[in-house]
């Protein structure tokens, strides 16, 4: 069975350390959000594909969730004594990536072949793509007017101002990443990860072609919103700030039309009918990942959900 | 007494520092050769600025010659282990460097603001200037024809190739940075540091109204090679190649007509009469600076020598 995973951070990040670790890493293809990339200090960060990246690789700080597990910030600490900008928090490990991605786009190489090379560095086995090797900005619209780089947002703002929309720069005429559309296409099985909908999973629903393959294809989701919170980032404020009562079921509202399953929380167990009214599927469980143990559960507990839902649409 | 030097890299950074510990810092300005200047993973890097500064700061590797005392190289280790080029080493303090000055030169600073930022921020009393703000790049001409990037010779070709001459690629229409002819014109003596005359103090030469305002000037230098050798670097070899036989004299022939006199080492004291007859007058001593003691000594025996040249010039 060929399995397409969606995946922005952290929680994405852990679901596929689960899948990658219960299939054949040739039956596996994550797809990861690129509209947090942005330029610091002249370089190329790309934080949900570094910290996809670093987890599958075993080297992610378990900690933070970001960044690598025992780094160091040398680097970061000068900056600071010269008066820089330290919002945005590089351990010198992790800066070795940005500076060599960095060199390699800036000699011509497109994003989705750094991404190739890095994983071949790091022993990752499966096949990690950018959604896009076009630049697409998430931006964050405030109440108050404001246009807000989505690191200004989450990181220096840290998702203190109202949301009121969000706007995917450069996705008009970004195309996906080479093998994006034919992972779609061959997929027997569509996870969308724990991810935040709208500003993780969101921005690749916007590239042309990938809601047309999705919509032929089953896919399942894992909630990443548990008993009306989101485990980690502002996904729940989102919800609520755009008008939607933060749950499972607003997250299976979301994805509508193309969402036939989704994995709630057992703390959610109640709302299972609702989303069970709009067509979806649900599937109640222990859906947070406190272990590797967890992830490995989790994902195969997908997987055998996602068949499951297959079957049921005879896809 | 206003006095200016120009300096290239070690050689030059350490009489800079004698200097900096004889004179008021408000009568020193220091104009650095930025020719060296190069990008690499899409920082700017100023070899030659970093080294005078780290220096006068008091920060310098005093082994290297290059880069911060007691650094460290995760970010160095890391890129290798990412398949990265690592000819050019960038210890993570010295990183921190290049990355704040890209940013700063990203956001519209000038690099004469960045310079004087980072003495601030390093405690760094005297006048630094940069040579020019605008991007000038010594390029080296081989016997094989090719043209080398300063760095690309210098340390990823260890100056093996043959060179057949040098061009200042962007001097033609390159200024000179801010303050740096109104520190010539209101110098009362200038010294040429004992850096490389073809790589180190030749660029600063090529710029508009530098010469013009050092010809109206004494000038004196501090002879880079000593015995017939460079103390460090391809300054002789570079003599040799370009049909000169590696001396002061042959130092004191390049400096031609805006040099009034030199300090050679006393190993070239047989020199000083040849010296004499080009119509500079040489001061034979001790010139090479083993520690902190040597550079305050040499510093203030040029300072004296250049008053008594001023004196017999009448200027």
């Amino acid at each position: 069975m060929n399995l397409v995973a969606l995946a922005g951070g952290v929680g994405g990040a852990k679901l596929v350390d689960g899948l990658a670790r219960c299939v054949p890493p040739d039956r596996l293809t994550v797809i990861v959000n690129t509209g947090d990339d942005f330029c610091h200090f002249g370089l190329h960060i790309s934080p949900d594909l570094d910290t996809v990246c670093y987890t599958l690789a075993g080297i992610a700080n378990p900690d933070t969730g970001w960044g690598r597990m025992g780094d160091t910030w040398a680097v970061m600490e000068e900056i600071g004594r010269l008066g820089g900008p330290t919002w945005f928090r590089l351990g010198d490990r992790d800066l070795a990536t940005h500076l060599e991605r960095t060199r390699r786009l800036q000699q011509g190489e497109r994003l989705s072949e750094v991404v190739a090379a890095f994983c071949q560095a790091w022993g990752i086995k499966v096949k990690v793509l950018p959604m896009s090797d076009d630049p697409v900005s998430t931006i964050v619209l405030t109440k108050e007017g404001d246009e807000l780089g989505f690191q200004d947002y989450f990181v220096a703002q840290q998702c203190q101002p109202e949301v009121k929309g969000f706007r995917f720069m450069g996705s008009e005429t970004a195309q996906p990443a080479p093998g994006v559309l034919e992972a779609l296409w061959g997929a027997d099985l569509v996870i969308l990860c724990p991810s935040n909908p709208w500003v993780s999973i969101g921005p690749i629903l916007t590239l042309p072609g990938v809601r047309e393959a999705l919509m032929q294809k089953p896919v399942i989701a894992v909630s990443p919103l548990v008993g009306g919170q989101a485990l980690k980032g502002p996904a729940a404020k989102m919800f609520r700030e755009l008008g939607w009562q933060p749950s499972p079921l607003a997250v299976a509202h979301f994805y509508q039309p193309l969402l036939h399953g989704i994995l709630v929380d057992n703390s959610d167990a109640m709302m299972a009918e609702e989303i069970q009214h709009l067509g979806i599927i649900p599937h109640v469980t222990d859906i947070v990942m406190r272990d590797e143990q967890d992830r490995i559960r989790l994902a195969k507990e997908a997987v055998t959900f996602g068949q499951a839902v297959r079957e049921a649409l005879s896809l």
